[in-house]
């Protein structure tokens, strides 16, 4: 593997941009490659198989672009299809889930561990399974909360709607003994705020939120540096965004994920 | 044509089963095969060369089945592809959009036309290209209303947030003189009793609701009586539901668009 080749980044659309603004911060000088499937967002209410097939799809396109690994930033890519990407690719291959799980069971102490995902990701099991391959101890309680990702993709992020939207999701949380809660999908942090006022307000002052894009970062880190796979060079880490759907307003809800200025995108197609 | 092949119909992905609803009302003996493109959905947030491409797929899909005519269940699809689909395809293709704004210019009288439908539908202007078709005097307010579809498809249909939600969407449209409010989506209908009671409280008594679905299936109706292409049969005519994704959830959400107890879906590739 070429140390010196990039990251490949992919997820079903934008809330994967929040894995890159921690990984660019975490690995300022690594090149990044990112891939939002724009045409077929969301995969989240969508069926295992048909994601799996979307996730081969990226990760080929990412490999033959000659990325040093793989980081899926979707946790519903994540929760159905790393085993079989390790399988079919010659390649590291990266998942949001491990991370957070883990980081979960730091956060949550003796407590519970409240998962907020996409119906995909909570329908699949994946966060319970990670928890007990790591724990013999936290138990896990999940729950769909997709509206989160449309409001997130339009950019309505506070006010009355979210803000009732999210107390809707969290209401089965509440009496349930939860000691953190996992923002188990990658649009989620958007929210961090209004979901951070809420969880207090809610489930008590001393909840702990665990971001599953924090997470993957440090992981991701810690992986390159043992392999002896990070960068040598010193320069700033270029970033490349490639969409299925036409660019149109991704700049601008780039930027909304990413917190800084997106570079222009390129069309492909899978 | 033969008269006895079924209606093909298409959507994204569920909401045009409002339009399905409103056909075997119009013409209970028609055979309609209806293929929702539910790996994909939705197609409101996407650019028109995608959706294009889209609906090219699925109107092949169709014809190889055999259907008479074409009925495109979808506004977005509607807003970009008609002219490309009756170029590319030898059989009559309907769209929502045309007997929508027929219906819209019929209710409005000296009102203005407001319109609401997906970011892509708006984005196209085709509301205001078939209004100015059809009338010399009617002006069309448009305006995106993009969190009804998922919480149309995840069943959230009544209580708090959705009654904002719609409250919000329908907030540009006070003080402009609307004479009709025209759901511009074929997923809107299942808002209805909703969409009704803030139209009247916010806009005043008398504003009326058209709904794309039953002026489609009404202009359908005429158009196949007119070029004698409606079945000779008079048993209850046969649905057939072709679906991208798993059928999973789908009967479950398809009883809640269509009214009625759907039938198994059977999943295809395109």
């Amino acid at each position: 593997m070429n140390r010196e080749a990039p990251l490949g980044v992919f997820d079903s659309g934008l809330g994967g941009l929040t894995v890159v603004r921690a990984l660019r911060a975490a690995l300022p000088h690594e090149d990044i490659i990112y891939l939002g499937d724009t045409a077929r967002v969301p995969y989240g209410t969508k069926g295992p198989a048909t994601v799996l097939r979307y996730a081969l799809a990226c990760t080929r396109a990412l490999v033959d672009r000659g990325v040093k690994s793989i980081v899926i930033a979707c946790n519903t890519v994540s929760a159905v299809a790393p085993d079989r990407l390790r399988a079919d690719f010659d390649i590291p291959v990266l998942s949001v889930i491990e991370p957070s799980a883990r980081a979960a069971i730091r956060a949550a102490g003796d407590g519970r561990i409240g998962v907020l995902g996409t119906a995909a990701t909570i329908a699949s099991g994946a966060y319970v399974r990670a928890v007990c391959a790591n724990s013999t101890r936290c138990e896990v309680v999940g729950h769909a909360a997709p509206l989160l990702v449309p409001l997130a993709e339009e950019g309505w992020l506070e006010g009355e709607v979210p803000t009732l939207v999210v107390r809707h999701y969290l209401q089965p949380f509440v009496g349930r003994g939860i000691g953190a809660v996992v923002l188990g999908c990658t649009h989620y942090p958007l929210f961090r705020p209004l979901i951070e006022e809420q969880v207090r307000a809610m489930l008590g002052p001393h909840v702990p939120i665990v971001d599953s894009a924090l997470a993957t970062a440090d992981e991701t880190r810690a992986f390159l540096v043992a392999r002896d796979l990070t960068t040598t060079r010193k320069r700033a880490g270029q970033l490349e965004f490639l969409v299925t759907d036409e660019p149109r307003a991704f700049e601008a809800v780039a930027q909304r994920f990413l917190g800084d200025t997106a570079p222009k995108a390129t069309i492909i197609d899978l």
